[in-house]
C-alpha cells in the first residue's frame, strides 16, 4: 500500500500540497504520491465528492485516497479513514469520501486519532492530520490502530440527486463543468434509453428556456467543429459539448443549471 | 524503460490528468511519471509539437512521450507508437509527435490495437489507449506487440516553417508566448547571422507595423529593467523579451504576429 | 539523499519545469522530485524565500531545495548551494535562500561551478545549472566538489522585516495572500500577546484606515461563514481570513498593506 492520490482544494499557486507532500515523504520515503487535482472550487464538498466517485476506479487496489475539501477545518467534524473492499479514503467526515466509498463498498470506517503530527493546528488538518496518516497507512500501517472504530451509520454523508424521468421528459442538471467546457449532467444513459431514445439519434434538449435539436453521438469529431452534440462521456454521464469548442459558454451554461431532455419526436411548445 | 513523460492540453483543473497516473500505476506500479505540461491551448497541435519537439531531448534515454492533444479523438484517426532512436513517442496520428520523432530519427513506428483498458471509450483516449500502452512499454513490454507496424510515409506530419530570408531581411512569426511574456520566433541565429547581423549590436526589428533598435543580447539583464531586447533563447530559437518585463504586452504580441528584422545600418522607411 | 524540491516562478504552463525534471532524472534516474510550488510571482525573490522559510522545515532530512526565482539569470550574480543543518539549498545568490537557510543554521556554502550541464545557457539556469548540481548531489555527490568554498558572510541576504510595536500598537503589514484570500501578516502572535492582547478576545484591526473590531480564534469555523477573523495561522503568523470566504477581497487587501493592531479596550479616535 504505498500509492497516495491528493484531492484538494488547495490549489497549486501556495505552497500547501508541497508541505503535506513533504510530510508524507518525512514519514514514508518510499510513498508514491499521485495529485488529482488541487483546482475543486473553494469549499465545494459536493464537486469534490462527485470528482473522487468518478475517478477513484482508475487507481490501483490499496490505493490511499487522501481528500482535503474542509471548509470544517478546527471544528468538531470528525476525520476519518474508511476501508472498501479495494481502497482507503481519508478526509473530513463531510461527506466528501462518502459517494465514492459507498460505491467501492464500506468495509470499516475510523476516526482518526493517532499519528498525526505531534502539533495539530486547527487550520491546516491536510499537513498535521491527513497526510501523516495517509503516510502511516501507506507504509503498511494498521487502518485500527489510527483510532477508534466509528459506526458506517454515523458518518454524514451527502445526497448525490440523480436525474428525474416523468411525463416523458428527463430533468436532470449540469453538475460538472470541464475546462474544454463540456457540461457534464446527471443525466444517465439509462434514464434515456427509458424514454426509446437511443444513441445515434437526434435529442430534444431544452436548456436556460430554448429547445436545440442534438444528435446524440458517440465521439466528439461525429459532428462538424463547432456543433452542438451530446454524449455518453467517459465516465458515463450524458454531457453537452461543442465539437472544438467550449458547450458552457455557447449554452451559458452553469453548475445547477437544468438539462430537460426528451425525444425529438415530441414537438416543442 | 520505466519513465514516461506527458504532454497534453487536458489542463490540470480536472481528474483527467491523475486518472491517466492511475491508469498507468495500475498497470506499472514503478512507473516514474513526469509531467512536461497540461496547458497546451486546447486542441492547438502545432503548439503541442513545438514544445515536444523543444524539450525532449533533456529526457533521459528510453523516457516514453504520452502526448494527448487530440481533437479527432473516437474519429477514425490512428492511435501510433513511434519508436526512435532515443526514445519512444505515444499519441495520436495527427503530427504532433513528428517534429520530435524526426529530429530525433524515426526507427519504425506501430498502431496501437493493443494493450488499451478492456473497454475503450471514443473520447477519452489517453486514460484508455495512449496511457496503457506507455505503461506496458515502460514495463518492459515490446513495441512490436502493440499492433501492426506502418509505414513512416503514412503518419500525419506537421509542417513548422522556418522563418524566410530574403532582400536582407528576416521574415518570421512568433510560434509561442511564454507565461514570462517572451515571444518566441522560429528565427534561428543563423538566420540573423547570414545577413551579417551578430549577436552584441543593435537590430532593426519590425512588429506592427512599427520599427525598433533593439539590442541582440546574452542575457537578459545585459538591458536595464523594463527595456526590450532580442535573446538566442535556451531552445536556440530568437526571443524578443523584456528584463524582467512581459515582451508580448509590451508589443501587443501574438501568436502568429510577424517579425521582420533587417540590420540596423538599414534605414527605416 | 534523494529528494529534490522544486520551488520557482516558471509557472506550469511552459515545458520548463518539465525540462528541469528530465535533465534531473537523466543524472539521477532515481531521485524524488517534489513540487513545493511554481506559482511564485514572477522575479519576486522576496515571496519566494519567505514561502520558502515557511515551509522546509516539513521536508525530510537532507532534502535538497532548488529555488529557481532569478531575474539576474546570465548576470555576475552567483549560483550557490548551502549546506545547512539538515538541509541543502541550491539557487542563486539573490537572498531567496537565506531566510530558510540561516533559519536551519547554515553550515557553509559554495559557488556553483561545475556538474551544470556541458553547455550553459545564459537564460536557463534552472536547466543547465541547478537541476543538474541537485541531481548530482541527490545521488550522493559531494557538495564540496562543485566549486569553491565562499564565506558566508559574502552571501546576499534578504530583510524580512517583522512587525513594530509601539504606543501600544502592533504596526504589520501584509507579507502573502494564499488562494484562499487569507492575508498573512509579518505580525506573530508574541507580538499581540506583548500588549496583552490573548487569543479568544476581540482585537481592533485597522485596515486601509477602517477599523474593525475581530474576533482572535483558533479555528476558521468559531466564527459565522462569511465573518472576518484573525488567526495565529498554519505557519504561525497573524492572518485575516474570512470563514469560508476571501478576506484579501473583502477588505481590498494587497501584498504591503499597512495593518495595525491594538487591543479593543482603546477606543479608536
Amino acid at each position: 500500500m504505498g500509492i497516495i492520490a491528493l484531492l484538494t482544494d488547495f490549489g497549486i499557486d501556495d505552497p500547501y500540497v508541497g508541505v503535506m507532500k513533504g510530510v508524507i515523504l518525512s514519514i514514508n520515503p518510499n510513498a508514491v504520491i499521485v495529485d488529482i487535482t488541487h483546482s475543486v472550487d473553494k469549499y465545494q464538498v459536493l464537486q469534490g465528492a462527485l470528482i473522487l466517485r468518478s475517478c477513484y476506479k482508475y487507481f490501483p487496489r490499496e490505493t490511499i485516497f487522501t481528500v482535503v475539501i474542509d471548509p470544517g477545518v478546527g471544528s468538531m467534524r470528525r476525520a476519518i479513514a474508511i476501508r472498501t473492499s479495494n481502497y482507503v479514503f481519508i478526509g473530513p467526515d463531510n461527506g466528501v469520501l462518502t459517494p465514492a466509498a459507498f460505491d467501492d463498498g464500506i468495509i470499516d470506517v475510523y476516526e482518526i486519532r493517532k499519528y498525526t503530527l505531534p502539533a495539530v493546528s486547527k487550520t491546516f488538518h491536510g499537513r498535521d492530520v491527513f497526510a501523516p496518516v495517509a503516510a502511516y497507512i501507506s507504509k503498511g500501517g494498521l487502518i485500527e490502530d489510527i483510532g477508534g472504530r466509528v459506526s458506517v451509520d454515523s458518518i454524514t454523508t451527502i445526497e448525490v440527486s440523480g436525474a428525474e424521468v416523468h411525463n416523458g421528459e428527463v430533468i436532470g442538471k449540469v453538475i460538472y463543468i470541464d475546462s474544454f467546457g463540456n457540461a457534464v449532467t446527471n443525466i444517465h444513459p439509462n434514464n434515456l434509453k427509458s424514454l426509446g431514445i437511443d444513441e445515434g439519434g437526434l435529442v430534444n434538449v431544452e436548456v436556460n428556456r430554448v429547445q436545440y435539436r442534438i444528435p446524440w453521438v458517440k465521439a466528439y469529431s461525429d459532428v462538424k467543429q463547432g456543433e452542438l452534440l451530446i454524449i455518453t462521456n467517459s465516465f458515463n454521464y450524458i454531457e453537452l459539448s461543442v465539437n472544438q469548442g467550449n458547450a458552457s459558454k455557447t449554452l451559458k451554461l452553469e453548475i445547477g443549471s437544468e438539462i430537460v431532455v426528451k425525444p425529438c419526436r415530441q414537438q416543442s411548445l
